[in-house]
């Protein structure tokens, strides 16, 4: 495997520029190839059965693209078949599902969790199951919030709506005690402030992003595949749909410019 | 052409089934086909490009169902290309667009209109031209409402939550003192009570879905295309993502039971 390859990024659409960015920031010398499935997002709303063909369809391009590794940074992906999908690709596979879950599993102290994402990624259980493997006492509360992407995609990240919103969703939650709480969706993560006043600041949050990239960095290290560094690192990123809208948004979520940017037509697999 | 074949109705999802409601209610004899592109819905979110290349897919597939007519249910599309998409096909083709923006010319006294719809439609600025073309004189503005489908789709088509984002998207168009509000995407009707609310009883709401049958029960006669009844007519729906979900949902969109269903994947077009 080569070293100077670079790590490939696949999400539905934005939110896993946040992975991205947790990526940059601990290994600057890495390459990275984003590929936004945007003429398709989102994904939470779909059976696995689509989710897993859109996934493989996608990771099929980035392989193309001569990857060394390849990061799942989407939780409805990772939730319902990072098993499937990945079992017959020769680079290694991280999705953003278990490195929050071990996170989840250490950071409780009472042994109560809570975890949010899309329609898909609760109803697969996957989570419930990633935090018990970890810690088989731990209790585990999940709850689906639909609205929660389009909020962030509107920008409404803060005020009455959003609040309320979270209120409905997450009441049960903080009813049953829980004292962590994973934001098991790349766009939950903004709207933080909204979602840990409703918690209250006893409940810790978990991120996933910063997570699955110190999951990244140690397998890179672990199987020799760090970039020795030298020259400028690749940045480069591919949508689905028209790079227009998506690379000022993005911008927000990865927190730099994005420059070298395409549009491509994914090959459908019947 | 055949008068025993069935009409067919593309969407992007559900929403298009409010007008198949109408086109039974209107037509009972006809037959009808229905095809909703779950698999990639929504379409409002997308660049015209993707919508228009997502639509011909659709189209190719109901057209090889032998429609004798073919109803465009989905807002997006009319507004961003049905003169494009349409030009090639050789039954006669109705969009919901032009039907709401004929009623909403002849509904207005103070020559201010309002028009609510997705990202997709309202930048395209088609209800604006439309409207004009039937009353040149007539002030149209314009808003897009992007949570308002979620809301729809998450059920919460009352209370709290609803009634806010309803406020916020529709304060400016009050204020303009509009007479007349075009529900411009077919998921708005079943929000109208929170929307009536907030506009207050003396603004009209235009919903295309009932003037959209009006429209194809007037061409299916002045083309001699009526169904001569007899047999019972088809009722067949078509999905690009699992029936699941959609047949619950959908039977409270049409007001009656979804039993003829099946998923099919579209060939794409590159």
């Amino acid at each position: 495997m080569n070293q100077s390859a670079p790590i490939g990024v696949f999400d539905s659409g934005i939110g896993g520029l946040t992975v991205v960015r947790e990526i940059l920031g601990h290994m600057p010398s890495e390459g990275v190839v984003y590929l936004g499935d945007t003429a398709r997002v989102p994904y939470g709303i779909r059976s696995p059965e689509t989710i897993k063909r859109y996934a493989r369809e996608g990771i099929r391009f980035l392989l193309a693209e001569g990857i060394k590794f390849l990061v799942i940074a989407c939780n409805t992906v990772s939730a319902v078949g990072l098993d499937d999908i990945s079992s017959d690709i020769d680079v290694p596979v991280v999705g953003v599902l278990e490195p929050g879950a071990k996170a989840a599993a250490e950071s409780t102290e009472n042994g109560k969790v809570g975890v949010i994402g899309t329609a898909a990624t609760i109803k697969s259980r996957s989570y419930i199951r990633a935090i018990r493997a970890f810690r088989g006492d731990v209790e585990v509360e999940a709850r689906a919030c639909p609205l929660f992407v389009p909020l962030v995609e509107e920008g409404w990240l803060d005020g009455e709506v959003p609040e309320l919103a979270a209120s409905k969703y997450l009441g049960g939650l903080k009813s049953k005690g829980i004292d962590t709480l994973v934001l098991g969706c790349t766009h939950y993560p903004l709207l933080k402030p909204v979602i840990s006043r409703v918690m209250g600041p006893e409940v810790k949050l978990i991120d996933s992003a910063a997570e699955t990239a110190r999951e990244v960095s140690s397998q890179l290290a672990a199987r020799g595949l760090e970039s020795a560094g030298g020259k400028t690192p690749l940045r480069k990123f591919y949508v689905t749909d028209s790079p227009e809208g998506f690379t000022a948004v993005g911008e927000r979520f990865l927190g730099a410019a994005i420059e070298n940017i395409k549009k491509v037509q994914l090959e459908v697999i019947r």
